[in-house]
């Protein structure tokens, strides 16, 4: 793509900045960190991450904090928007630029669209973007890929369907947009009401095959990826409605008696309901899997853009 | 006791689980941790602690995780149950085997009884329970053991009792089922609305002896060791009854006039008011030495299930 | 002035405990930090900071632990009053006699003036105020010392105008204090309602020449220094009142068109609206720097009182 793999001192905010070229290089390098990530290492000694979590997320938060100790280095930070200087009515723009002056990298993650974006104008450390609004949240995005990759071998070729909330979760707003980089067939089950964002599916319908659904019955046999993510009652006027749903979209065994063999099945968790237990236990759940490959991949980041890795 | 000793990998749920040979070896490995607790280690380099704790405690949260970096180890985890995954609907099984991913071991505090059972049942790392419910506290036993093998160079043919309230402290529950495993005298006193469970009192007296008593006086001169809990004032319905108790079970230098030259007083913290100020400085009083006790016990349990000492 | 320098092992409690040779030398081992806060160091690998911070400031508490980080060690601790133990009735005696156990050093934020002071007198482990009460906040004021030396090479023979709210803000009664303590003209500008207090005021004047005034504009010409607080609402009974206060007390860049050209202006953060953004790419600025020299302080002064630097 005529980038130069740079990524010593870069920001990750958004999906959309990195090339095909670049994300599979930060693959590999999850990769090669699989078995750091076993044994420890100092690769990252003296350097510290920064976690400003304006909005919680213990998992995404917990798991920055474990890459970093895995490399050596420390972690700093708050969980909670309740924060002295925030309540005090600092903004974002001095937060962040108190803190650059204690960490190396700072990971943000906060409820409006465009903050890490903002962030990373005015900070001198790199940001990276730990999910901001209902927009963007690439590491998500970069560890299912690493997921699929180290299941399948390969993206390019497959039948993937991502299912439930595709309006409202941020995951697979930045995910979509980087499955279009490969040469895969998407797709969409939804209810109506729950519908994937016009602006992405445009974007990504120029690049690949995209089929909408609402019925999730049909498109179980065909798909080699499951990507299932939580649906918010919350986002329904009528409790009917969501009561509706819910059960057309839960996977459970039964759902599952015509997938391929070797599917596998995703989330980005928590979940609620939408995959029952009884899933959990069959040959085609990865979900928790894909909890660890969250730390080698974002280990793979910090070690790239804080230089420790070329 | 035919048990062999091994703990690596090994969870700790309930101090029921430990034969007194185990203990005794648990107590043994502690004491060999005071000298490392005070000049640092890098036994556990790499290795990460998570302490989930779903109820605030500080103490034991901040005991751990001095523990795991006195051995060269990190920590990351939450302090409150106002947790995003948690808010967001996710059980307990489920939040155990995301952190698993995260961490080498796994400190958990759950208000509700069976929770540290249920995450051992699912977790891969081993879990060491921080207090569960009304029940269980096994840490806090154990270094309340060491606490009194320290001061009193062995356990057995002690006099030791137990004041306050002994219904729902979790942690005289742990402890006076292992002290049941030594051979000693048991007293317990309280108010009558506070008297030991019935369950935990059947257990240990079929190992030792155990008297009942709700008046303190006549006690306090017959024992070697006196461990006072925490009466809470939420537990009386009135008012008036709670006064009286409260009076009646103060330990104060007036209290103490009669005790025995080498008595001592432990207490599992915070107090409030059971023990008066005035008996800090006295030769009887531990407490504050229990805590560091409480360091180099979970040091050596740590180090054991970790793998890091045999 | 005759006092020995021994740090190891000493609490920092208030400014006024230290003598001008002492203030000095801190700042030289500052100095000395400005690398190594570059390249991290193992100087305290092994010690424990524990942050109580009984009033949440996260910037206060994140310098304290990445100056810890930095020098090798670890931190553990607390964010916020509603802890276990506190809500539980325990007493800062016993917090601190338990938290000594856990740790090197203690660094304490507490709402109560004399906080600090109490806890110092029953740890066993050195104790820093990370600010109490409105009255002393003394790493804040070393910093702002180092900022002052570090941008004009030496603080005697400066003049420096501190402005704003002189009566609440803790910060600027450590420092006009510590200024005392050079050969420098002050100027006080601030609202008739909030002068500084009388006692302040009363000590420094015997040492050096203190203007106080209500007016910004004629003293900005004079001065080499401009130390810029918070004006906090909440302050005022009459909002018409904190309106024209606020105003007037407004850095902007027309209130500096007739500033000398090195003019620096500090300011303790966070900033509400005291400083307007356009002053911030100006060659006055400051404010954004003085975080960094607070780490840089904070390292030094750690690495004196745990004896790793003499």
């Amino acid at each position: 793509m005529g980038v130069s793999l740079k990524f010593e001192g870069r920001d990750v905010i958004s999906i959309k900045d990195f090339s095909r070229e670049e994300i599979d290089y930060i693959l590999k390098i999850g990769q090669a960190m699989e078995s750091i990530a076993v044994k420890g290492s100092d690769m990252l000694r003296g350097r510290i991450l920064a976690t400003l979590f304006f909005e919680p997320s213990t998992r995404t938060r917990l798991s920055f904090e474990a890459a970093m100790h895995k490399l050596g280095g420390s972690a700093i930070g708050f969980a909670e928007a309740e924060i002295a200087s925030v309540k005090k009515g600092e903004n974002l723009a001095d937060t962040v630029r108190v803190v650059e002056n204690y960490a190396d990298v700072i990971a943000l993650r906060h409820p409006l669209e465009g903050a890490a974006r903002l962030a990373a104008e005015f900070a001198k450390v790199p940001i990276i973007n730990g999910g901001s609004g209902a927009e963007e949240h690439p590491t998500q995005a970069l560890l299912d890929l690493y997921t699929i990759m180290k299941e399948k071998g390969e993206i390019d070729g497959l039948k993937i369907a991502l299912i439930g909330d595709l309006r409202y979760g941020r995951t697979v707003h930045s995910l979509a947009y980087a499955l279009s980089l490969y040469n895969i067939e998407l797709y969409l089950v939804s209810p109506e009401s729950l519908k994937m964002r016009r602006e992405v599916l445009q974007t990504i319908k120029e690049r690949i095959s995209v089929t909408e659904k609402t019925d999730l019955e049909k498109i179980v046999p065909l798909v080699d990826v499951l990507y299932v993510t939580r649906i918010q009652k919350e986002r329904f006027p009528d409790p009917a409605e969501y009561a509706k749903v819910k059960g057309s979209h839960k996977i459970d065994l039964e759902t599952l008696s015509k997938a391929k063999e070797d599917l596998i099945i995703l989330h980005p968790l928590p979940r609620v309901d939408e995959i029952a237990a009884e899933v959990d236990n069959t040959s085609h759940a990865r979900y928790f899997q894909q909890v660890w490959n969250g730390i080698v991949v974002r280990m793979g980041l910090l070690a790239l853009i804080l230089g420790a890795v070329k």
